[in-house]
């Protein structure tokens, strides 16, 4: 199974894909999709969801994205909203269902802490992958850890299923 | 020259054609584009771009769109700002221009008092544009006000262009 993480934002957005397979999770590629500062905001979506293209190729079965919450600065809040519509409408475009989790949901399935630091889940995702270095950018890093979050839910509901049969 | 006014939304996104001709507004046509309470996000979204598709097909020479301000729910406001994305994304794909306005500008433009009431704005519209009655619904009168809005500027700012000559 192949699992697309996306970290949403105007100027930078980290996607991450992962091969998912019995139990064992492995970093396909994962990286930054970027837009220019001195582009207009149509412009910059337009660039995103031409990129977004490009990743969601690669044909993931699912694409996992945080929920929104509240951010101190409102103003980036609703660009990073402006950009997550793109998101959602390049997986409807191609069927993809979208799965939503919380930042604690994601550092609990990561760290087995839902209150953990950032560089304590980007410590843990070079172990689990077996990365040579600490996943970044830190927009990359989230992509990859909101991927590994899906992978996990998956995998625990596939053997729910299986122990119901 | 032809505007297109746009009141985002996920649930109901209002629009509106306007033509603008040496000072004159004519309504072309004004309405709302809907998506199912019970549809996933991603399918509303990708509604709303097909839908927004056949309205832009009239060619408008410019959108006109509300600047997105904080709203007393955060929730609302989030999914307001992912179905503006959308908006943004369908106008640079057709590479029409937009143009930001703030509710105080659109009162402003079409009342002449920029804290009237929505109410005061309808009258105005109706009379403006020598409706039969007051446009409606709400996202729809929005998406006329802002489209007026623009029509008003770009006029102004062709007179300042002509005297300058």
């Amino acid at each position: 199974m192949l699992i697309c993480g996306i970290d949403p934002g105007i100027a930078r957005l980290g996607y991450a894909l992962l091969h998912q397979d019995s139990g064992r999770s492995e970093v396909h590629t994962f990286g930054c999709l970027e837009t220019p500062v001195d582009m207009p905001v149509p412009q910059r979506l337009l660039s995103l969801h031409e990129q977004l293209s490009e990743v969601l190729a690669a044909k993931p079965q699912a694409v996992a994205i945080e929920t929104l919450f509240f951010n101190k600065n409102v103003r980036t809040a609703f660009s990073v909203a402006e950009a997550r519509g793109v998101v959602l409408l390049s997986c409807a475009e191609r069927d993809i269902p979208v799965f939503e989790y919380t930042p604690p949901q994601v550092k609990q399935a990561v760290v087995g802490y839902g209150r953990a630091e950032k560089r304590q889940v980007q410590i843990m995702l070079q172990r689990i992958m077996k990365l040579g270095d600490i996943p970044r950018p830190d927009d990359a890093a989230d992509a990859l850890a909101i991927a590994f979050c899906h992978a996990q839910v998956a995998r625990f509901k596939q053997r729910l299923q299986q122990g119901v049969q």
